[in-house]
């Protein structure tokens, strides 16, 4: 079992009330691959820059995560500066440069496709080319972001259609639906394809819907969040990664995968860049999956409450 | 078993970009015991002028809540306007006239001083006050607001230090702490006293915290909000209703208590003023206090999941 990643590998500038750093891996495949190599095997399909630093290879090398398809291009690799005031949400873009990326052109191998594909954040042009190619995937998982949402949304619905999950954070449901309530905007996006959508809520939490089912969870609570870069990937790569390795597609199985994705956006927060997940087990995440089972199970109501 | 509430009846008019009502029931003793009358006796200390409508006192007796230490005084009863934007938090308050609630001198008589006492939000002086008159209440539960941390903070910080349970929102918490975290405030809350904190999230849901405890829930998911007001009093209602109900002060009944009262503030902002919650019944309730469960809740992590 493996999943096929598809996205951004990025070089970041990032900046919070707190600190300051530069030149730090970053891009949606960096952190959904250390995510999810924590429970299954993770082939990338991207490019990077000749300026891309020979350690961050090693990163993933360590990691036994497959890079034989990151393309290295003549000239730079994508690079974001993002700064982030204090309620650490929508960080300001001050300065992207697509580099080699702007003209990214991605080729599945014959042996990657019958993975599980995840389309991290791109141009939904391409996302529909590597559909195109994929058409023998176990699963389809979409994400993407406000951008597409305004300047390629014919497109984009395309690949919605096509997905058999998505993944979206509730201002990107809302900007989509035109609904105010995240609860109203995940019916209307199911309308529009995908079996299964999963909607990202900040400090909230996460919902998922799927026919006349849902779940939510709340964020686990963390008392001091460092960089939010990555979390919504850490999360993806966390539930794929779960789903893969149990090999179950149940709804059931899902409610845990999105509480596994959960907790890995949670370490990933605690520290910029990608460090922290570079610094935790698979037995931290066990240990936080069941205090998050702790801290949000109740018992049933007393039968007997009548007055 | 009863409780004994202590705070503002309210004529309001409502705004919202939806909606607008004029001369409703409202008030944080109006709210707080149409909740709690559900599971338990609810007697309310309070003041109105002598504007205030028979039909709302019919409101209270139908529901069999104790309104013999309402007393009516010449002169206009509490009067708020508030206007809701699309985010439909944070109203807007277009005005307040206090009417006889400022000269509000509340008295407990004897046989309410063995209650648990809900001191909604009111000025810390009377709060105060009412504490040195109720000498042997099983249980202390404190509410307040920005403005009474911002005016009178000390005097706050003596309620706070003799409350058992203390209720607050996050807004609340992080000005009261001047932190960021609503984890790290409450860490900083319970420092100053309190038994157990319990932090209303709004749409985040709420989080409970007792000693090294705690505990975290989201809101329950609602497609259409019509009206905020009262939501944090009706919680209240739900949560003190269900311990006095009970009669069971465990953190783990703490925890099923607290999910009571989010379902019961669900359903407060379906409506406009109390309306919700004369057209519920305790059975409704039940049943959402068992769909949440189920839409929150998960099985435990596979033991086997190893890459």
């Amino acid at each position: 079992m493996a999943i096929t990643v598809v996205g951004s590998i990025a070089i970041d500038n990032i900046e919070t009330p707190f600190n300051k750093v530069s030149n730090v891996l970053g891009g949606s495949v960096s952190f959904f691959s250390l995510a999810a190599c924590f429970l299954t095997e993770v082939r990338i399909i991207g490019v990077v820059g000749s300026d891309f630093s020979q350690n961050y290879f090693e990163v993933f090398k360590k990691k036994s995560i497959d890079i034989s398809q990151i393309k290295i291009k003549e000239g730079k690799t994508f690079h974001w500066e993002g700064k982030y005031d204090y309620n650490l949400s929508d960080p300001k873009t001050l300065n992207t440069e697509l580099g080699v990326f702007s003209d990214f052109q991605p080729i599945i191998p014959e042996n990657f496709k019958n993975d599980i594909l995840f389309l991290a954040n791109i141009d939904p042009d391409i996302q529909l080319n590597i559909l195109k190619q994929m058409n023998s995937s176990r699963l389809i998982v979409l994400d993407t972001m406000n951008f597409w949402i305004e300047s390629k949304k014919e497109k984009l619905l395309k690949v919605i259609e096509n997905a058999d999950i998505f993944i979206i954070n509730s201002s990107e449901a809302r900007l989509l639906t035109n609904q105010a309530s995240v609860f109203s905007a995940a019916k209307s996006i199911l309308n529009l394809g995908p079996k299964t959508l999963i909607i990202k809520r900040g400090e909230c939490g996460a919902a998922m819907f799927t026919g006349n089912k849902f779940f939510i969870v709340p964020a686990y609570p963390l008392e001091d969040i460092k960089d939010p870069t990555g979390a919504g990937d850490s999360f993806a790569g966390g539930f794929l990664g779960y789903i893969d390795n149990t090999g179950d597609i149940s709804f059931e199985n899902f409610k845990k995968a999105l509480v596994f994705g959960n907790i890995m956006a949670s370490y990933t927060v605690e520290d910029f860049s990608v460090n922290k997940l570079l610094n935790i087990s698979l037995n931290d995440l066990r240990n936080r999956f069941n205090k998050f089972k702790e801290i949000t199970h109740f018992e049933n109501i007393y039968n007997e409450i009548i007055k």
